[in-house]
C-alpha cells in the first residue's frame, strides 16, 4: 500500500571534508532546503557547546539555540564538543498513503549529519541529524553504539529553540502533564509559559511557524518551557524511574520539527512530520476502512443516559439496534458503543482496575447486536476505556481484542481519562507504577495497542491520548485520536468550546494530525440548554475542515430526522481524500478548506468562522479546469448566527467551474459546506 | 545566645468549630495578621481541590491558587478534598540574633492550621500551615503520620501563586538547575518565564511583592514556573531518584514565602524569612566571628596568578605571609587563601575527586602561615572547593575539618562549581549519583557539613550554594554564602555587572541573606583593561549595602596602599550590626541603608545608585535624637562617574543631628558612604 510511485531520487553525496576554517574560527556544518529559502547552521561556541540556528532568505528565523542532552548517571552531553563530521544528502520520493487528506505525498528534502565528539573526557560521541525541506525542517539526535554511552538515561534534553523575532503564539499550557483539553490561548511569544505542541506561532512580519515533534516512539513526548525572553527550552513529560527517558544504544530521538510558511494555510497543508516518520510498519493495511459512525454517547454527555447501568444506561441492545438501523439507512459505516461493559458503576475515574473489556452488561447483548450490525452492513466501533490504567488494559489486551475481532469490530475508541490521578503502567520489574500520559511507559503503551490491534485488524481511536506525531504514517490503522477539545465540552456547557475554536484548531492541533472532534450536533443546546456556539451550517462545514478518517455524526438519530435535508451533507461527505487544499484562513478567526473525495471527481469545501460574521471569497480554481460542477451549497440563511437563528440554513445549487470566484458569507460562530458535484 | 528577651507571648487559641456554611457552600478558613492588612483564606472547589488566596486591605494580593502534591507511587494529594478542621494561634515574640543585620527580631504573627481530608478513597489527610505577618505570609504543608501516608515520595508540589494584578518582575531564570550567577531581568510578570526565587514583583499600582522558601531542609528548592498568565507554580528540583523528594511522615515541607510591602525599603527590612526558621540548633555560638578577610583570589580572576601550581602559583607561604601582615596592620579579621590544596592542575572543573582537602601545595607551608597568622592575630579563612563532588568532600570531610581546626581556621569557603556537569553525591545504598544544587540530596550536604563544622567550631560560606532559606538562624555558623553573581564577573569583564547591580540585588538575592559579594575593587579594572561600572566611593558604599558577616577586600595590598585615605573606610566599617534601616530605594536604581554597629554607637550609611547620577535625600531621623555625629563622608567627586573618572572621591567630614537631611549627590555608576562617629 504504501507502494513508492513516481521518482525515488536517494543521493548520497561523498563525505564532506569540513569546511577549513580561518584560525581560531570553529567550523560550521550547514543545509539548505531544496528551494534553497531554509538554511540550518551547526557549530559549537568556544567552550564546545553545540548550536543549531535556521533563517529563511537569509533571515534568522531560529537564533543559536543550544543542543544537548542531560543523563541521570553520567556527565552531560552539552560541552567540550567538537563538530568532527558532516555528511549531507539529497531525497526526492513520493509515497502513497493508505487512507489520508492526500493520496500522493512528497516527500523532497536536504539531509545533513553532523558528529559531535567530546574532546576530553570520556569522548563520547553523537549525531544530529537535520533535514531541510521548504517549508520546514527536522532533526533528531542520533546516539551510535560505544563503550561510553551503552545505555542513556536522560534526565533532560537540553533542545532549545530560540525564537529570533518577536510574534504572537496560540498554544495551550502544560500543567500536571496529562491533560489537552484547553482552549487555545493567543498571547505574545513573550508571554508563553509552560506549552505543549504543537506550538503555533506568527512572527510580527508575518511569518508562520509551528514547532512540534515526529515519530515519537518509546520516548517521552516533549513540552516547550519558555525559560525567559524567546528562549523555549524543551522539557521532556517524567518516566516511571529517575531518567525521564532509558533507552540502549543505539537510538535515535524523535524529530523535532519547525514549520515555515507564509501563511497559515502552508502550516496546515505541511506533510513534514508525516515525511519524517518511517513507512508503514504493518504490510498490508486495506482492512483499515476510513467512515463516518454515530455512537451512543452525546446522550451520555447530555446526562439524559449514562455509562453505568440503572434506568439511565444507554447501551441497551434496543438502543444499539435502533442505531445500527438508522446507520445502514443513511449510510454511515460504523456505531460507537460506550458503556456496554462491566466497571462503570463504581469510582471508574479513579479505579481503572474494575474495567471488564469482555464482559457487556446483562442489558446490551453484544453477540446479537453484533450479529444485527453485520446484517445491516454497519460495523461496531468498540468502546475501552481505561481512565489511564494501562497496565490493567494490557492485562486483557488480547482477550478484549480476540473478542472485538470475532465480532467483526473495525476499531475500538480507547480512553486514558487520569484527571484524578496518573496512568498506571508496569515496569520491567512487573511492579505497578504511575505513569504519565506522554510519558515513555505510555508511548510504549500505544504503540503496543496499537500492533496487537493490527494483528487483528482493527484500528484505534485513543481518547486522552498521546500527542500525534505522525506515526499514522507507520501504524495505518492509528487513525485517529482526541488529545483536544472536542464537542463534548459544548453539551456540558458553560463555558463550552468558543466560536473560534474550530479556526484555532486547524492551525495548531491539526498540525499534528486527525482529530476525532465528533461534529454533527444538529440541536446545538448544552445539557442545561444554552447554546453551543455555532450555526448549523458550520456544523457541516466541520466534516471537511476537521480531518479525521473515523468522523463522527454525534447527534440523536431522532435530531438528524428532523432535519433530513442538511443531514444530506453528513450522508455525502467522504472521509477520506485524494487531495487537500487550504484555500484561506487566519489562526482563531477563520479557514476554508476543499478536499476531493478519494478516488473520485466530486471535491468538498467547508469554511467556518469565529464570532465575527465575514465575508471569505475563495478561487474555484482547485475543480478541474473546463469542467461543469453542480454546487449543492449549504450555507448560513441571512438570519442566522449562534446567537441569534443557529438553524437558519439556506440548501441551493448552483453551476461552477475552475473560473469562478465565490463569495462565502459566514454568520457569527457561522460556516458553509459545499459539495461540488462533477458534471 | 539566642535567648528569649523581651515579652514572648504564645496563645493558644480554643480549636474553632468551622464557620457553618450556608447550604451547599464549602467551609472557608481565614487568618489575618496582627494588624489586620493581611487576610489568607483557605478553602475547596466542587471537585475538592484545596486553594489559598491572600488579600491586603481586602483587595487580593493572591487570586485563589492551588495547593497540592504529585506523588510519584501514590494519587496525587489533590482533588477530593476536605477542609475538616481549622485551628488559630497568636505568637509574640522578640529574640535575639547572634549577629546579623539587627540584634533583636520581632516574630509576630498570627497561626491557621487547616487540616484537609480525603473524602474517598485511602482519606489520606493533610495540614497547611499559615503564618500571617504584617509583612507577609508562609505556609507549608504538614504531613502527619498515618497509615495511607508513611512515606511520600514526592513528583512535585502543585503550589500555586496566581498573582492577582499585573506587575514588574525582576528575577533569574532557572536554567539546567545549577546556576544563579545571572544579571537579574526586569520584565513584565507576564512574560516571566521558568524563576528562581527570591522573586521581587511590583504590581502597577506600586505594592511590593516576593515570593521565596524559608526553612528548606532535607527537601529540594523551588523555583516558579509561569505556567500561563499571571500563573506560577512551584517547580521542585530533580532528586537523584524517581522522587524529586523522599521524605517519611511526619514530617513538614520549607515555608513558601510571600513578602508584602508598599515600598521597596518594606521587602528588604523583613525579618519574616528568618522567623520562620527554627531557632539556633547549636547552642554556644559565641565562637561565630563576623569579619573582613582579605584573600589571595582577586589576582587568580585578573589571571596574574592561578590556583594550580607553577611559576603564577598565588598561594605560596611568602604571598600569604605578606597578606597576613597587611591584614594586621589594618585591622583585617582574617585571610582566604585559595589553590593552596592539591587538585587545581587537572581539569578541577570536571574532576571533583581529585581535590585534596588535607594536602597543601609544597611552596605553602600550612603551619607556617597558620602560625604566622596566630602570632599576628589573624585568623586563616580556609577554602574547599569541591566542584560539586560533594561525596568525594564528605569522604574526607572529618579530617579536613579536623586539619582547619588544629590551626585556627575561622571559617571555610567552600564551593561547588558544577557547570560542566551535575553535584555527585552518595545515596543511602552507597552508589554514587549525580545531584542538582539545589534538590534533597544536597540539601542534606549542606547541613551535614554545617553541622560538622560547628562541632569544630568552625563557620561556612558555600560558594555556588544551596539558596539562602534563612537557615543562619538554625546553624548560626552558616555565615554567608555567594549564590548571584560576584564581584569575579568584573574581573573577567565584558560584560561584567552592570551599574544597576547592587541596587537590584538588595531587594531580589539579598532578601534570602547575607551574599560574600566581595566588594572593594581599588582598581576598578578588568583583567583586559577594561572599566568596572564603579566608581570608588561606590565600592566603599558596598560594604553597607550588601550585608554578609564575612565581608571581603578583594584587592590586592598594593592597590590598597595606594589610597589608604579611602582605605581607612574599609578599616573603620563593622560587620556586625545593631540595627538597619533601608532608607529609600528603588529596586534596580539606587538604595541608601543606614546600619548601627553592634554593641557601639556609630552608624554607617551606604548608599549606590544604577547608570543613572541621582541625588537621593536621606532624613538622618535614624540618629539618636539630640546627640551630635561628625560625619565623615566618602562621595563621589564633581567628576565622578563610572565611564569618566572612577577614582574621584571626595573624603570630608561634617557635623549633623538626627534633625538634618543629607543629600547625596551619586554619580553614574557612584556611591557614597558615611561613617556617623556618635560624639
Amino acid at each position: 500500500m504504501t507502494s513508492r510511485l513516481f521518482l525515488c531520487l536517494a543521493v548520497l553525496l561523498p563525505l564532506s571534508a569540513l569546511a577549513q576554517p580561518a584560525t581560531g574560527e570553529r567550523p560550521v556544518a550547514r543545509v539548505s532546503s531544496p528551494d534553497g529559502s531554509l538554511e540550518v547552521a551547526v557549530t559549537t561556541d568556544p567552550e564546545g557547546r553545540a548550536s543549531y540556528s535556521v533563517s529563511r532568505s537569509g533571515r534568522a528565523v531560529i537564533a543559536p539555540s543550544r543542543l544537548g542532552i542531560m543523563l541521570t548517571d553520567a556527565p552531560k552531553l552539552e560541552r567540550n564538543l567538537d563538530l568532527v563530521e558532516q555528511r549531507t544528502r539529497s531525497h526526492d520520493e513520493t509515497w502513497e498513503q493508505p487512507w489520508g487528506e492526500r493520496r500522493f505525498v512528497r516527500d523532497r528534502h536536504n539531509e545533513l549529519r553532523v558528529t559531535f565528539a567530546e574532546r576530553a573526557g570520556a569522548r563520547r560521541r553523537f549525531d544530529v541529524l537535520f533535514r531541510a525541506f521548504d517549508d520546514g525542517i527536522g532533526f533528531r539526535y542520533d546516539f551510535p553504539a560505544q563503550a561510553e554511552l551503552r545505555q542513556l538515561n536522560i534526565a533532560d534534553e537540553l533542545t532549545e529553540f530560540v525564537l529570533a523575532d518577536p510574534a504572537t503564539a496560540w498554544w495551550i499550557p502544560a500543567q500536571e502533564w496529562n491533560r489537552k483539553e484547553y482552549v487555545y490561548q493567543r498571547t505574545p511569544l513573550a508571554e508563553v509559559g509552560f506549552a505543549q505542541t504543537p506550538f503555533t506561532l506568527r512572527t510580527d512580519d508575518g511569518l508562520h511557524l509551528a514547532l512540534h515533534e515526529a515519530a515519537l516512539i518509546d520516548y517521552s513526548a516533549m513540552n516547550l518551557m519558555r525559560v525567559e525572553g524567546r528562549r523555549l527550552r524543551a522539557m521532556l513529560f517524567p518516566g516511571t524511574g529517575t531518567a525521564k527517558v532509558q533507552r540502549a544504544a543505539p537510538f535515535a530521538t524523535p524529530w523535532r520539527v519547525l514549520l515555515v510558511s507564509d501563511d497559515a494555510a502552508g502550516l496546515a497543508e505541511s506533510d513534514l512530520v508525516l515525511n519524517l516518520n518511517a513507512p508503514n510498519a504493518l504490510g498490508d493495511v486495506s482492512w483499515v476502512k476510513p467512515m463516518k459512525y454515530l455512537g451512543i454517547w452525546w446522550e451520555m454527555h447530555l446526562d439524559t443516559k449514562s455509562w453505568g447501568s440503572g434506568p439511565k444506561h444507554g447501551a441497551t441492545t434496543a438502543e444499539a439496534i435502533r442505531y445500527i438501523d438508522f446507520a445502514a439507512e443513511h449510510g454511515i459505516g460504523g456505531l460507537l458503543v460506550e458503556g456496554w461493559n462491566l466497571g462503570w458503576d463504581g469510582d471508574w475515574f479513579a479505579n481503572g482496575e474494575e474495567f471488564s473489556f469482555t464482559e457487556a452488561y446483562p442489558d446490551f447483548d453484544i453477540e446479537r447486536v453484533a450479529a444485527h450490525a453485520q446484517a445491516k452492513g454497519v460495523r461496531l466501533i468498540g468502546h475501552h476505556e481505561t481512565s489511564g490504567h494501562a497496565a490493567h488494559y494490557e492485562d486483557q489486551l488480547e482477550d478484549a481484542l480476540d473478542l472485538y475481532e470475532r465480532l467483526g469490530v473495525a476499531a475500538i475508541k480507547t480512553g486514558y481519562v487520569a484527571d484524578g490521578g496518573q496512568a498506571k503502567v508496569r515496569d520491567a520489574d512487573g511492579a505497578l507504577r504511575l505513569a504519565w500520559h506522554e510519558g515513555q511507559a505510555m508511548s510504549r503503551h500505544h504503540v503496543h495497542v496499537i500492533t496487537e490491534a493490527a494483528k487483528r485488524r482493527i484500528s484505534i481511536n485513543p481518547h486522552e491520548p498521546i500527542k500525534d506525531s505522525g506515526l499514522r504514517r507507520t501504524y495505518p490503522n492509528w487513525v485517529t485520536r482526541e488529545g483536544a477539545r472536542g464537542m463534548e465540552y459544548n453539551a456540558w456547557g458553560e463555558p463550552g468550546n468558543p466560536p473560534g475554536h474550530e479556526a484555532t484548531l486547524v492551525f495548531t492541533r491539526m498540525l499534528d494530525g486527525p482529530f476525532d472532534f465528533t461534529p454533527g450536533v444538529f440541536s446545538m443546546q448544552t445539557r442545561s440548554g444554552g447554546r453551543i456556539a455555532t450555526t448549523l451550517a458550520k456544523q457541516l462545514a466541520l466534516y471537511v475542515v476537521i480531518y479525521s478518517p473515523l468522523q463522527m455524526a454525534i447527534d440523536l438519530p431522532e435530531n438528524y430526522e428532523a432535519d433530513l435535508p442538511a443531514f444530506r451533507f453528513i450522508e455525502d461527505v467522504p472521509v477520506d481524500w485524494e487531495d487537500s487544499r487550504v484555500l484561506a484562513g487566519e489562526i482563531g478567526e477563520y479557514v476554508a478548506i476543499a478536499r476531493r473525495e478519494r478516488g473520485g471527481d466530486d471535491w468538498y469545501l467547508g469554511a467556518v468562522t469565529d464570532d465575527e460574521p465575514r465575508e471569505v471569497e475563495v478561487a474555484l480554481s482547485f475543480l478541474e479546469p473546463g469542467r461543469g460542477y453542480t454546487a449543492q451549497v449549504y450555507r448560513d440563511g441571512p438570519d442566522a448566527g449562534w446567537r441569534s437563528e443557529q438553524s437558519d440554513i439556506v440548501i441551493e445549487q448552483r453551476t461552477v467551474t475552475a473560473a469562478d470566484t465565490l463569495s462565502l458569507a459566514l454568520a457569527s460562530g457561522g460556516g458553509q459546506a459545499i459539495r461540488f458535484v462533477a458534471d
